[in-house]
């Protein structure tokens, strides 16, 4: 299969995150991709490097000022005299408003976040954008007659929403190779999301829309992050209603209750007669993971992969989480030799 | 003047605060107490401990479900084999759902929270609780005939909602003595909020109320905390309509523009015809004061309290924020004499 990567993400580092109350260096680090190339490079995938795309591209699903502020966010930071990471520490939660967008970069910084775990640092934007080129440049190969693509993705993307990034993501590496490959021409591209967190970004972005069926399988948002969306009885709006299929399931689930829910999510999927697939393959349902719940042995993957190839259906792989770094690679590489 | 005070509230000690990307000792700090107490105490004002209150009262104000969480939290956080503080990482801000209570702790803690600079330590809830004490039993004060009673409250309360905490507030102390003051028989008790940071926690609880209005100046909230709610535009609803009065003034704001100001908002006030005042006292509008952008010198506190204290009300001062500790003593007592 031809991967898409850059080692431009490696911009992205040295930020920390707020965890159950005390900063930590992210879970969420440069060193998952080595792992990653690693195993890919080793099984024989094509590694290639993105093609730069124009940032206006990004606007087929991001809010233009959300944009700007990413873009501009560290240089603001730095002309306040500031170093080390940006971090938003006050948010338009419960009881406050969010209709205005403040002037402030600290006030906008939360206004454009949704958690303290997703921190800016000097090449951050640099290396989101980079991961957005290979999302969209796998999404092109796809377009362009490969049966499958896979984009190394780093930092990951579902959980970023039109205008608000959280969860170690900015831009929606998924959303965009959905939009992506709509705009080359298929009609109907469907989104399978199997990281263990629910895609809360994906599912807003495409909400209103009957041409991106969504599904999600993942941890139950009531004790798992990102706790306030992700429930069942959310199914779309307007033209999108009934084309989101949230799957929540209990911590502790292992192979065969997951393989039962993967049936449906993908039996939800094929009965809005996709011609496209994105799947944003976070593999920390994996039961060695360090801030997830699911017990995937190493051996599921495989059949994860191989179940979701039988969709038949030209298929775009977008990295997203997985946080256990030394068996990220193998457990990627297992979901890729099914598409192979 | 009657000075309510309890030595409880120094088990609210060694949270910390997520401040521009750092973790840091809240400004928010017992001594700033001690700093208080010795001013008043000097100035011959009698020191009084709270009376103890039944928690349902606390409930004219706040959620029930809002308050059993406060309760427990510090029992559940150590349940879980946690130590340190709890401090909430991801919230229900923009993208995500504000109508399901998840049942996980940390998604709870999340859920009731709009920051990460308000931390839950052992003693949280016992000196919350003991501060809305002080609030209530200066409110009983003044309902049996003082003209004027000051609660020495900490942690402070001006930014809690009816099921919010943020800003260094639990429980709405403020807004518990208005409560009390209406429950005692007064037919309109007037609000006046003077701490630099807008009293959103009080504006939402009041809201559609017309039997308490509310009138705020503090920092623009386009760059000053707590961001999302401040506005002049914000009028109040339903029975409220017109009964809140924002006065969101720019960083530098000094002494004349302040009058001005103060003489706007204790007019928009006194058209309400209340029969009561309380009274937010926040000092940070003091120049000195580390987090707040004010330039009000020392010697404005007094016409300050002098121009309030001319509305002629039974009034109540209830101690919000001011961190500028080695001076707070001063400021606050420079007030309070006006009202003596």
């Amino acid at each position: 299969m031809k991967v898409v990567h850059t080692p431009l993400h490696a911009l992205h580092d040295g930020g920390m995150e707020l965890h159950r109350g005390e900063l930590v260096p992210c879970f969420e680090m440069p060193s998952r991709v080595d792992h990653i190339l690693g195993a890919l490079t080793r099984d024989g995938h094509a590694i290639q490097a993105p093609r730069d795309h124009d940032d206006a591209i990004l606007e087929r699903v991001h809010d233009p000022a959300y944009l700007a502020f990413l873009r501009g966010a560290w240089a603001e930071w730095r002309a306040e005299g500031r170093e080390g990471f940006m971090l938003a520490g006050a948010f338009p939660a419960r009881g406050l408003r969010r209709d205005i967008v403040p002037t402030g970069l600290h006030a906008r910084l939360g206004y454009y976040s949704f958690d303290a775990g997703s921190p800016i640092v000097a090449g951050t934007w640099q290396a989101a954008r980079a991961a957005a080129h290979c999302a969209l440049t796998a999404a092109d190969l796809v377009a362009a007659g490969e049966r499958s693509a896979y984009a190394l993705c780093r930092p990951p993307g579902h959980h970023a929403g039109r205008s608000t990034m959280g969860g170690y993501c900015f831009l929606n590496n998924a959303a965009l190779a959905a939009q992506r490959l709509r705009d080359a021409g298929f009609a109907r591209v469907a989104i399978l999301d199997v990281d263990y967190h629910h895609g809360n970004g994906t599912q807003e972005i495409f909400w209103e829309r009957g041409d991106v069926p969504f599904a999600s399988i993942h941890g139950d948002p009531n004790t798992e992050y990102p706790f306030y969306l992700g429930h069942a009885d959310e199914r779309g709006a307007g033209a999108g209603e009934g084309c989101n299929h949230n799957f929540p399931l209990p911590r502790g689930t292992t192979w065969p209750e997951y393989e039962a829910t993967l049936a449906r999510a993908l039996e939800a999927l094929a009965a809005h007669a996709p011609d496209a697939l994105v799947v944003s393959l976070g593999v920390d349902v994996f039961e060695g993971d360090p801030i997830s719940q699911f017990k995937l042995a190493a051996g599921d993957f495989r059949p994860l992969g191989a179940r979701t190839a039988a969709l038949g259906l030209p298929t775009v792989l977008v990295q997203e989480g997985g946080y256990a770094v030394a068996e990220i690679g193998e457990n990627v590489a297992s979901v890729l030799a099914t598409f192979a």
